[in-house]
Order: C-alpha cells, then structure tokens, then sequence
C-alpha cells in the first residue's frame, strides 16, 4: 500500500513496521467477512445488487480502523468485525447515492459501473437503504462479548454519523457549495468533518468503545481520528493538484475544473501541506500512551501524509 | 378516527371503548414528541426537508401501535416514545423515497407536494436516508428505563424491518411485479407482508419487547400484528374497487387501471371480505389473555375492518 514514488511530505518517522503487510491481512479479514455477511435470497436482484458494491473492493479502511483501535485497548477482534462490516455497509451506501443521477451522476466507480447504472436508479436508492439498514441489523444482531451499554453508544453513533449530523448535512452544504469557489474556510471544513471525517472518526471511536475504552481513551483516538479524516482530505485536495502538474498536457484537476474550493485554492499549496503534517503530527501524538502497540495506527497516519494516490 | 359510513363488515363485538378519543390523545403525544425530535441547525435545508415530510399528518398509527403494546405489558409510555417516535421516522423515509420519480414518481402525497417538488430530488434522497440514520441514532440515544439487551434487540428489528428482509424487499418485488396482473398469491402476500406488515408488526412487537414481554407475549402480539397488517392491506384493496362503485362516473380504481393483481383480483370481492374479518378475528383471538386492557388494541383491529377509506 505505501508506494514508493515521490511523496509530497517527509515521512515523519521510519519503523520496521510492515503496514502494507498489516493491511493486507486485515483486508483479507473484511473482504471474508463482508462476503459472508450477506446471503443472496428473494428477491434476488436486491442482495445483488447490494452485494455489487458491497464487494467491489477498495481499501476498506473504515472496517481495518475499527478492527486495529478495538485491539490496541485489548479488545478481540470477533468484538470489532461486525461493527466494522456495518462501517463498510455504510461507507457503501454512501457512495452509491452519491453517485445517483440527482447527485453527482457518476457512470463509473473504481472502473466499474455504478450501481445506478447497472441496476437502474429504483434498484440503487434501494440498495443504499437496504445497505444502511442492513448495516444497523447486521451489527446489532451479530456482535458478541461485548457490554450491550458500549454496543447501544456505537450504533447511536453508527447513526447520528450517517444522518443530518454527519454525512448527509455535509453533503448537502456541499450540494449547496457547488459552483461557489469564494466559499470560507469554515464552511469547507464543515463539509469535510462532516462528509467524510465523521465515518473515519466512528470507525475509530466505536472500536475503541467496543474494546471497553476509558473516556480519556476515546477522547485521545478521536482526537487523532478527527486529525487524520482532515489530512486525508486535504492531501486528496493537492493530489488533484499536483498529479496534474506531474501529468503535463492532461487537463487541469477536477476541482479546478469545477471551480471548485479546496484547501490549496484557500491557503496554497505549500501551507496545504504543512497543515496536513501538523495534522498527522498532532494525530501521533495522541498515541504516545500506547507505546509499540500503537505502531499500526501510527503507520496508518504516517501513510496518509505519504501516499501519492 | 371510526367513521359512521357503511362499514365493509359487520363489526365483530361492541364495546364501550372510545377508540376515536384514545387515538386522538396518543396521535397528539406523538406529535408533540416527532416535533420536539429534530431541532434545526446547519445545515438548515436538510433539517426542514426532513420536518416538512415526518410532520406532515397522517394517522400515526405505528408509533400508537408501539406505545399501546408497552403499556399493555406494563410498561411506560416514556419507554416507548423514543423508538414510536424512530418507527415513524422509518415510514416518513420510505413515503419519500417511495414517492421518487425513479420509483412511484408521485407528486402529491397527503394534499401537499412530495419532499422531491418541494425541496429537489437530491435532498429528498437525503431527507430520506437521514431520517433512517436518524430513527437508530434517536431510539439508541434517547431510550431510558429500559433493559439494554432488549433495547438491542429492538433496534435490530428496525433494521430488519427496512432492509431487504422488509421494507425493501417488498418494493422490489413490487417493482418487479407492476404490469403483471397474473402474479400469485404467495408473490402478492410476500409483497404486502414485506413492504407493510413487516413495520406494523415490529412497531407491535418492539413496544412488547421495550416493557419486557416474555417470548408468548411476544409471539402473540406478533401473530395479531400480523394478521391485521394483512387484513389491513386486504380492506386498501377491496376500498379501491367498492370506492369506485359507490361513486358512478369516476374512472375505475387505480389498481384496475393500472393491472395490478390485488386480492379481489385474485379471490373475488366476497372471498377477500370474509378473509380479512377471519384475520382480524385471529388476531383479537391471540389477545384474550389481557382481557379488558386489551380493549384499545381490540378496537384498532375492528378498525381496520370497519373502515371506508
């Protein structure tokens, strides 16, 4: 996973941690257990198409976050795997309404078609509700082992990340941002904390709460969850930049094409940049307390700021 | 609420319960309760699109469904209110997405336009699918006095009901089934027990389990609940032909029209009638163990015969 290309920032620490290998088993892990999650029965054409992009790959990184943050506070990983399936069900979901014709009428998604496009758009909203219901099923009736207390605060969490709290009002004020380049910072991170910040900090947070978190421990992962959804974003922000600087004589990035505002339209690439290191930095500090057993997490940070694509 | 027109069958027992006066105090809890649910804030579209269409009327006939069965079983209405008041958020969601041009392309729905003419079909999406994610994040969140193991199991009732093991899953087959009036019964129950019944009964069944039914309490008010949402379905469909008979010169009934099988299309008008009124006296049956507090759930299962439109 982390590429060996040019990266857009220092590399904060070196560690004999082999994060591309950690992340490969724990991939292996979801992709089995999704697949098992959800059996095809009548009517046929739903759990198909369900399981279309449910199963269509990806990094699957809301799921490994869950999983690792549960075993870092000594939780189990039977604990964590139907949660983290949920995250996955969920993320999905997502994905396939926003591609929908009344959004951002997308044909194409990691190369293949998109749900709406290969099922019709009945099929695909149906799919996305299927998908995030079956996602509140499949968590609350399959966890194991754990205190039904902590399992009530992760899905009221599951759910208040979805709804006009989180990914939906983010991306109705993108909705409504769209074509407005001049909008402010603070109306930009909103979109992101709240689009995409939210999900990756549940998937830390509810982990951390299914393992028997102390509060201090949920404040600290959140803390460094919240750091990494807002790096993650702005780096996706100079990629579409600087892959086209790289790339010369394609057309300019998406974002600039869409006139579209983004970190470094607002701050410039270079304090773009440092912002999304202060970001990882601040994000790492967080997990001093945990020593070595950290090191995924810390990887996973690391290999935010570093990644070229 | 019981109106004094021709009934479509005889009523089964008189009663001195005020039925219409009993609904209309719950309908006004419920209200009050949906209203104090969702506060506005940023960003303000999705929180008014979401109000317009779950405060928009109608009989509120789940969450009552809900709160009568935990008071049955002794339990407060103060247990029941948040889930009545997510059961109610999960119809609202499913009118909306319903009503989508992609699926019924409905303008109208209670007199007023559908969320999508009101506020676009994206935020309709939205509105939608934030009023799911909503329901689990209130029912997991506002829930009190109420065993934690029992809450569990109720919300992953609510996701079955809307997933494609419910909801769902009937309007795909429904989809499926449109323009084919020569579908069987078994594919028009599967539809109906889908898409309607499955809500009813677990807005029944999830007021049993919040006061801490025992597991024959909570087969016997699943059994009622599902006798009357099938008699419920049966009564829409003979008020469809006899609605139109009553008043010449209209054009035929809607399901006529559009060839959809129904079951008077495939029982007959008398057949039909005397199947409903055996359902609904199957489910009062499985209430004689409460004897007179019953009488409310008694009376919304006469209702559902007794009712002309």
């Amino acid at each position: 996973m982390v590429t060996t290309g040019e990266t857009l920032v220092t590399q904060q620490e070196t560690s004999n941690f082999d994060l591309a290998s950690y992340l490969k088993d724990k991939q292996q892990l979801v992709e089995a257990a999704l697949d098992r999650s959800l059996a095809i029965t009548r009517p046929e054409t739903i759990y198909e198409a369900m399981r279309y992009s449910l199963l269509a790959g990806g990094k699957r990184l809301r799921p490994i976050l869950c999983l690792t943050t549960c075993e870092l506070l000594g939780g189990t990983l039977e604990m964590a795997l139907p949660t983290a399936c949920a995250l996955e069900m969920i993320h999905t979901m997502s994905l396939i309404h926003d591609d929908l014709p009344a959004m951002d009428n997308d044909d194409y998604r990691r190369g293949k078609l998109t749900n709406h496009k290969k099922y019709g758009e009945d099929i695909a909203i149906l799919a996305g509700d299927g998908l995030l219901a079956y996602a509140f099923e499949y968590a609350a009736t399959q966890t194991r082992n754990v205190d039904p207390h902590n399992l009530i605060n992760v899905l009221g969490r599951l759910g208040r990340t979805v709804g006009p709290a989180g990914l939906v009002g983010g991306q109705v004020l993108d909705l409504e941002s769209e074509g407005k380049p001049d909008i402010t910072v603070d109306t930009l991170k909103f979109i992101h904390t709240h689009k995409t910040g939210a999900l990756l900090e549940t998937s830390v947070v509810s982990g951390a709460i299914l393992a028997g978190g102390s509060t201090e421990d949920i404040q600290r992962l959140s803390q460094y969850a919240q750091n990494i959804g807002l790096a993650f974003q702005i780096i996706d922000d100079i990629l579409d930049i600087t892959s086209t600087q790289e790339e010369l004589g394609k057309t300019a990035g998406k974002d600039l094409r869409d006139q579209k505002a983004t970190y470094p339209s607002l701050w410039g690439l270079e304090e773009s940049k440092k912002q999304a290191q202060n970001l990882v930095s601040g994000a790492i500090a967080q997990l001093t307390p945990y020593g070595n057993k950290a090191e995924p997490l810390r990887a996973i940070a690391n290999f935010i700021v570093t990644r070229n694509n």
